[in-house]
């Protein structure tokens, strides 16, 4: 998009650092990937492992999840199906300027609804959602309880928590399902990281020499 | 941070991809780039000169501006006072997850309130907010009226517009001022790199070789 600056005769510019151009720079595409399932599940921990290893890789990464969303930009949000929503359109916005600014972007978010999680796979171009369901059975999620919350949801002190009080919908066809009650980190992170090389969103040459 | 798995009795840890770590990686600091100024005054054009300049030696960069936020993330809100104050938190809110990631981002929105310019700089660890007013006349944003706003405005067809029928309260300290109705493009390009540089965002000698 140009325009023309009247006072100078000057054509000025727009937008000319497109996706594209960063994916060239950076050497690997972006891509979403969105990780769901249980609180305790692993998805946070999962996805910082990730990002780790695509960091020493030299590729640019984000986390977006509870810690640097909850606080900040969905601050305002309750838990109510309708805050509920609102934070995981504002996720999903988020996570697609990401992607625009070349960055691989990893959320994790329990995200229990099929409807929300497809919103957010519609809001990105073809291709470039990458859902990741950390499967773990409930009793193992309520036996690690890092946070303590499933204790407190089952005191009746959290409501609507999902598992307990809150229904989780399972995705019906991820693009992968890890079981972190089986796998361990290393195995799971590896999972992902040959996923991302399978789709070409890294690129194979350079993984395979580090 | 750390947690324990105690299905498999592994450490797993958090977060470990740090602001410093990107920034070392990517050999600049990061920062937010905050444009202001009417309608016209050319925040959009000079923000997206700068990122060209920024991608060409190699660095990490994103524009925030109407284009990709007001029908995205903040699609939801109107030109109220409480919508325009929500719509500068959470493009501020997303800065400053870009700037956690590493990135330089631009900001490019009237943003015509003081209150809201302050809100946004407190936000940002201190000296990661640099604020830049992009002055020109009213008159001669009303000439170029590149997008027609402001005849409309004029109409009565667009309520509440900047400089016809709501305020715009000039920055009182800006870390930049430029008026682009004097200096043109390449003028006003050199002098936000110049200030970059001064900073210590950019490397003093990655930029002197280019």
């Amino acid at each position: 998009m140009t325009q023309k600056n009247t006072s100078q005769n000057v054509i000025w510019h727009h937008a000319t650092v497109t996706r594209l151009r960063r994916e060239q720079k950076n050497h690997h595409n972006s891509v979403v990937i969105w990780f769901t399932g249980l609180s305790g599940a692993g998805k946070s921990t999962l996805a910082h492992a990730v990002e780790e290893r695509l960091f020493q890789y030299g590729f640019n990464t984000f986390v977006l999840d509870g810690d640097n969303i909850r606080h900040g930009l969905c601050g305002d949000l309750g838990f109510t199906d309708s805050d509920r929503k609102e934070n995981i359109r504002r996720i999903s916005e988020t996570a697609k300027l990401m992607l625009e600014a070349g960055v691989i972007t990893l959320t994790a978010f329990i995200s229990p609804f099929r409807s929300e999680r497809l919103m957010a796979r519609k809001m990105m171009p073809h291709g470039d959602f990458i859902e990741v369901y950390c499967y773990c059975p409930l009793s193992v999620c309520e036996q690690r309880d890092v946070k303590g919350l499933y204790k407190k949801a089952r005191l009746g002190e959290i409501k609507h928590f999902t598992g307990i009080s809150s229904p989780y919908e399972e995705p019906d066809n991820p693009e992968l399902a890890i079981d972190t009650g089986v796998f361990g980190l290393p195995e799971s992170v590896e999972k992902v990281i040959a996923l991302l090389r399978e789709r070409n969103i890294l690129p194979a040459g350079k993984i395979d020499a580090l």
